[in-house]
């Protein structure tokens, strides 16, 4: 390979597919604006996501806001753990993320804390490498744009830096529309915002980005899904965190040894890979990591990184957790909200249980007008909840630790119909930028015979499926090359319509955007033995055949959903 | 009509098309998400304009960033002028649109300066609608949510009002895109921000909103269009600023007449027009309002409003406007970039011309680093700018006024092959939430026989195609219509599963979400001489059909397609 990132980035550029934002105005780094055929490629991935989802899985997706009040990001854990470290220069004033000063002299620089990267500058002798000068002291810098919504700075809001946090907190809208059923199945894209430090590799860190998110809600008793016997043959490249070699096993092998935590999870890592191969990634570089335990959220059950071995080293392009209950419960716990799935038996049982009772004639003149609100999130904590006669409860955003003064624990014998489960959430979240950037990087050949590059995009991506060229623009051939491709892009298929230059050329050009056909309408189309027909030009094999004009639209259709061009 | 605005917000919010956002939270004003049936509906609406656009006029499509820096928005006018006048109650400190206060005590409120609005409440004795209090004098509020870009706060930076500004940042890109020519038709859809002071009127007036903006490049001296030809014997039905009355002319006519100021901006009116149609908007209670001349701005050569009569009253959902050179000029001048398009002649003329010409020798000492900046500037300036033998000049975001101490005006003789010239900007701006609104409420019928809502949709846009059903769950109906309902599923269009409670109950349900089709399999569909077929049930006409159950998913694609139920 001899691709360079920053070659196919001007590639990208030239072409139409990427532009970096605001060169107008000296550019904002970690920005990118899609031109037409990125975007259209990057819709193209976007439907094939959809499809696998919506139509595939039966999944529902909403679209959500993106400036949220910091409630949202209180009980998400965002404002108070979505930082990075960072330091000045004390002479240029240069900011730089402090762990990546620090590489190659520890093994994991983003676990080290702000005191342990101060001693490590001094000892180290490391200085800004801009100018040379000493480093200010290492602080954190929380990386969500913020802003205030409304007059006045009194409801601070921020860009949200995830997708998820608009599905979670729909969960009761959504639950109800799914009619009160688990699994429940939810998607969305959209932006998400992240406000990076000094942003570098092109599109992996970006400040804008765009997301596919899925939010999987399922019974926290049943890790299993209907579909798993259909896949559980497959095969997966993993590398689990007990050490760094990858290791091939069936997906049903997978879960048997406990390398993936539960058949559901490995449903949707196996289903992430069926899409990124989908997409056009080689599988030959594609692999699941295990994140190791001190890169695993504390709440995480299980949590896989697809990567992708790029010319930036292998990079993650999608997570894959299972959350447990650790959305729902904290938006329950700051919204004073019960957010369960109430699980129905199905023969109701008789059962005595212990129960946690406000004390409301204690409650209602400490708490006055709040008393209701703190009532109804003691009534909802477990007594194993209870410390040293103590419980602690979040109500609207504010910590409280209440004595046993306005609680009791009764026993009580009652019917049990069911019972209500707090929703375990499995979590399969893409970075469509980053998917986008591997797919051309996959698709990138260059003809040295030719000397150009060739996209090699598979045709249900690439953002023009056909080019139409007459020979020359005249006699004809012009009028005729127009309609098949008023045809083409009237059956909502992206063609493009060229005259201009040699043919080898116009091949040239498709080729360099990855368009997988190319039709030329010629003298011989206009009279003759093969009048009506027209080339058909194949960018992989550089085979040709004549076609009937008129079939062109279909069998352009035909090929994209699947059918070779060998079999035209 | 009965139709009240909240009753079918609540229909809208029971079925799953919209929900306030954040309710968990105490909600956000001005807020909403999209559920699984709006989010249907609102990309349906999306791809309709963007086959009309991208498929029907062969404009391209780019997505460009929301945060944008201060730069941009200085050089478009919003910094300075993006505003709306408030004031707070000087008791309970409620904040207030200022106009929204003196309406009906004024014909035109939103033109009062601060002073103005300050003393018609002291002469009026207006006070504050909440708690009776004083009000505090009125000052402006910048609707453009704030934000800082990067660690620090030195580059501010705001979410985007308007999408338009990405496409005219990106004008250079996409020229080239376009290979140096006009007309340039670019289109884009995406979020755009306006932190309003005190949103109500639910879907109308939002905090976050979608788009669906058009930006035609255009020569400044071409205001004719291609197509004119083919819709100007159509009609529309107009108020132009020299009355209030509605007229009924031809497109031709309107230009003809001088009542739409060009053939393109008639044309981008009409279209405007078959999409709001073609999206289910009642022609009859749609109309397009000319801008009065204090209501447009200064630059726009014309511009126009469609508005749509709602339980609201008449709301504006698209804006059509010339905007004349101000885009691009603006942003050439303040970010120091040659943007104008070269017109070539068909033959080189020589012709002796006026130049201003930098002195060099001047601008070295005074402007330093910059001189190379000013001199372009400079020479980019015509003749015609100078007054007083000065030139006004903004090089970098800072505005300049320099004496000929800098320049001189040379007259050369030169061969001339062209000319360059600033394009002019055709633009429809959509508002896609009032749109989707729009649509709800004209699909919106009560049958008084039945007792409940139906959702008239046109199908092209209906979020669920059909709704299957078995008779019963059992005997082999049920897996027939899982056959039938993946089947529509896989080709891409939404059906419903539903094999819950009566079947007039689900023919309810789905009426109510406006699915234009129910298939239910019974009994018949078994065994007997009808076996194979199902019932197909129309919404409208309430008609029942026969068909094969296996041509159901071609059946409803064709009436996607616009083929009639009479016709099947």
């Amino acid at each position: 390979m001899t691709l360079d990132a920053n070659e196919l980035l001007s590639v990208c550029k030239r072409r139409g597919f990427i532009w970096p934002s605001f060169e107008l105005y000296g550019g904002v780094a970690g920005m990118f604006d899609y031109g037409p055929l990125g975007l259209s490629l990057r819709n193209n991935i976007l439907e094939v996501w959809r499809d696998m989802y919506k139509g595939g899985e039966g999944f529902v997706e909403i679209d959500s806001e993106t400036v949220n009040p910091r409630e949202v990001f209180k009980a998400s854990g965002h404002v108070d753990e979505f930082a990075d470290l960072m330091t000045y220069c004390s002479q240029c004033q240069s900011p730089f993320r402090a762990d990546h000063l620090v590489k190659g002299m520890h093994p994991n620089p983003d676990t080290l804390s702000p005191r342990e990267l101060d001693a490590m500058f001094a000892e180290r002798g490391v200085s800004c490498p801009e100018c040379g000068g000493k480093l200010g002291p290492v602080e954190e810098f929380n990386l969500m744009f913020k802003t205030t919504i409304g007059p006045g700075s009194s409801r601070v809001g921020y860009l949200r830096p995830e997708t998820a946090q608009g599905i979670f907190v729909n969960f009761l809208n959504l639950y109800r529309y799914n009619r009160e059923k688990l699994p429940l199945g939810v998607i969305q894209t959209g932006r998400g915002y992240r406000n990076e430090i000094a942003p570098r590799q092109g599109m992996i860190r970006m400040r804008e980005f765009n997301m596919m998110e899925v939010e999987l809600f399922v019974d926290p008793q049943d890790k299993g899904w209907e579909r798993f016997p259909e896949i559980e043959g497959e095969e997966l490249a993993l590398v689990p965190n007990t050490g760094e070699e990858t290791v091939r096993m069936t997906v049903g092998e997978a879960v048997e040894k406990g390398v993936i935590a539960n058949r559901v999870l490995a449903y949707f890592i196996h289903l992430t890979k069926r899409l990124l191969v989908r997409l056009g990634i080689d599988e030959g570089r594609l692999r699941f990591r295990q994140h190791l335990s001190d890169e695993m959220a504390h709440y995480a059950a299980d949590c896989w990184d697809a990567e992708i071995l790029l010319s930036y080293g292998w990079i993650e392009v999608t997570g894959i957790a299972d959350r447990g209950c650790w959305d729902l419960s904290r938006h329950a716990q700051f919204s004073g909200t019960d957010l369960t799935h109430f699980k129905r038996l199905d023969e109701p049982i008789e059962a005595e249980v212990e129960k946690v009772r406000a004390r409301h004639r204690a409650l209602g003149p400490a708490f006055k007008d709040r008393a209701k609100a703190v009532a109804a999130a003691l009534e909802s904590a477990s007594p194993s909840d209870i410390r040293d006669g103590r419980l602690a409860l979040s109500v609207g955003g504010e910590e409280l630790v209440l004595t046993d003064e306005f609680f009791e624990v009764a026993r009580v014998r009652e019917k049990i119909a069911g019972e209500r489960v707090v929703p375990h959430v499995i979590e399969p979240s893409h970075g469509l930028d980053r998917i986008f950037y591997s797919v051309l990087e996959h698709a990138y050949s260059f003809d040295e015979a030719e000397g150009y590059t060739v996209l090699r995009m598979r045709p249900e991506v690439a953002p023009i499926k056909v080019g139409v060229f007459p020979l020359m623009a005249k006699d004809g051939m012009d009028e005729m090359a127009r309609a098949i491709y008023r045809e083409v892009h009237s059956s909502r298929m992206e063609a493009y319509y060229d005259d201009a230059g040699s043919i080898g050329k116009r091949y040239a050009r498709m080729d360099e955007i990855g368009t997988p056909w190319c039709v030329t309408v010629d003298y011989e189309s206009l009279d003759g033995p093969q009048k009506g027909t027209v080339t058909i030009r194949d960018r992989d094999t550089g085979g040709q055949k004549r076609v009937p004009a008129g079939s062109v639209a279909r069998l352009i259709s035909e090929m994209v959903g699947g059918k070779s061009f060998a079999d035209l």
